[in-house]
């Protein structure tokens, strides 16, 4: 199943990395192929889904690693076009949750343990620290994952939605959360609309990302250089306009307007049930 | 590629939910077929891992979605065998990241960010709030995930280590990670020790975890009880002892001391530079 090539001669590569590449033979096969060819798609078609997708989306993401077993997550599938118009608005109106057939809330869910140890007249002190919220919404993200690995392989487009976390308490109240529960983020999930399967993104070299032994990236400015340029031309060739990847990041995070809402996290998750401690 | 059959016909579903199966015809492929398959590897064999297999990890990690594109992860490959006894000794002294060649440290990484904001002069005020460590920690959690995917179908075996954040400070210091940098979990990479491929885990049924259109487990209760016998009838043929999911719960959160340290989380956050506002 293993086939190792030059880098060079790997197309998928190309795209992913905008020609920079790796410094050592792609070891690949069909499971690598198609997650180097992952795109986030945002348009799609009203085609239904066949009977037993979700629930093999599901079994797939309570495949994965769980820490301790615990399974401090939840997930609510969201068919209703009325609610996923509902949920659209609170996250900042991206139309393609309206358009997919599915929606997929991921949920930090504490709530569940808290609920067994009632059971046993207890109440369960971990759950009340940061250190168990970042155990569940790890674990979501883990298991969403497998979901979106499964979907791309039954020919189904995603994309994700870190928007939801934009009013967290009013998404809570759509879903019926419990308190411990929180939508971590969406995944929209359907038949990409025809001809808008999306582009690979380049990412920024591995050299950026890869670190041996102890983190250290001197070639950082000028892959970040070179990054800025490679994500401005896709930009452009994608039809969103020239800008640099460095542009984006500062008007990502470099206000507060960029959080849109999300300063208010930790206020938030309080009035969701995470003390936080 | 896609073939679809009644659930009960699909022995990888039967052993990941103990029996109780799901409600839907199974639609299934080798894609998802290993991503059912999957289990934690804690015994490994000695053998090197062959050459492009981190890059090719690291490629598949790159690949899964991002938030806003903004990569705030790195990955710290350790190969080295005293720094892998070193790190194991800070988490928990578990053998198996000594065994295994590989022990990869995923990395909720702000700093390069920071240091694209201090290139312009500039503080990026997003990244002083809790929001951006949440993007930060679920962004590493969905490439390791990939990278987990890729890995194992090449053969090889992988298991997170949460217990990384038992001493956050300390693995920070080993990795020589910059402030705005923190290990959110580790994972050893290898080839399973012969005999040591371990058994498919059961999960929870799929009626406690997956909910429609809003949150509701009418059937938790008998659920749980169900999964508690068949956790214990795993754990008993696993030799683990007959141990319930319940138990272990009460064990893991029921108490400060199943927090291994953890409990302080916000003030080590703080210490490596996340406000976390």
């Amino acid at each position: 199943m293993t086939d190792a090539l030059p880098s060079a001669r790997q197309p998928l590569l190309h795209d992913r990395y905008a020609g920079a590449g790796i410094d050592a033979p792609l070891r690949t096969n069909a499971i690598i192929e198609g997650l180097l060819a992952h795109r986030s798609v945002r348009f799609y078609a009203p085609t239904p889904l066949p009977a037993g997708t979700i629930e093999t989306l599901v079994a797939a993401a309570q495949s994965a690693a769980t820490s301790s077993n615990l399974q401090t997550w939840s997930v609510v599938a969201v068919e209703d076009e009325s609610r996923r118009a509902r949920l659209s608005a609170l996250a900042q109106n991206q139309a393609f949750i309206r358009e997919a057939p599915l929606f997929l809330a991921w949920i930090a869910d504490l709530s569940r343990l808290d609920r067994v140890g009632q059971a046993r007249g207890r109440h369960l002190e971990g759950l009340d620290y940061l250190e168990m919220f970042m155990v569940a919404a790890i674990d979501a993200a883990l298991a969403a994952q497998n979901a979106v690995v499964a979907a791309e392989s039954l020919g189904l487009g995603t994309c994700y939605v870190g928007a939801l976390r934009n009013h967290p308490e009013k998404v809570a109240a759509e879903l019926g959360l419990p308190p411990g529960a929180m939508a971590v983020f969406g995944l929209a999930v359907g038949y990409p609309a025809p001809g808008a399967e999306g582009a690979v993104k380049p990412r920024l070299a591995q050299n950026v990302i890869l670190h041996r032994e102890q983190y250290g990236a001197p070639e950082e400015p000028a892959s970040v250089a070179a990054y800025d340029q490679a994500l401005a031309d896709f930009s452009e060739a994608t039809g969103q306009g020239r800008t640099t990847w460095t542009g984006r990041v500062m008007t990502r995070v470099g206000t507060l307007a960029g959080l849109s809402g999300r300063e208010r996290m930790q206020a938030a998750l309080n009035a969701l049930g995470f003390p936080l401690r």
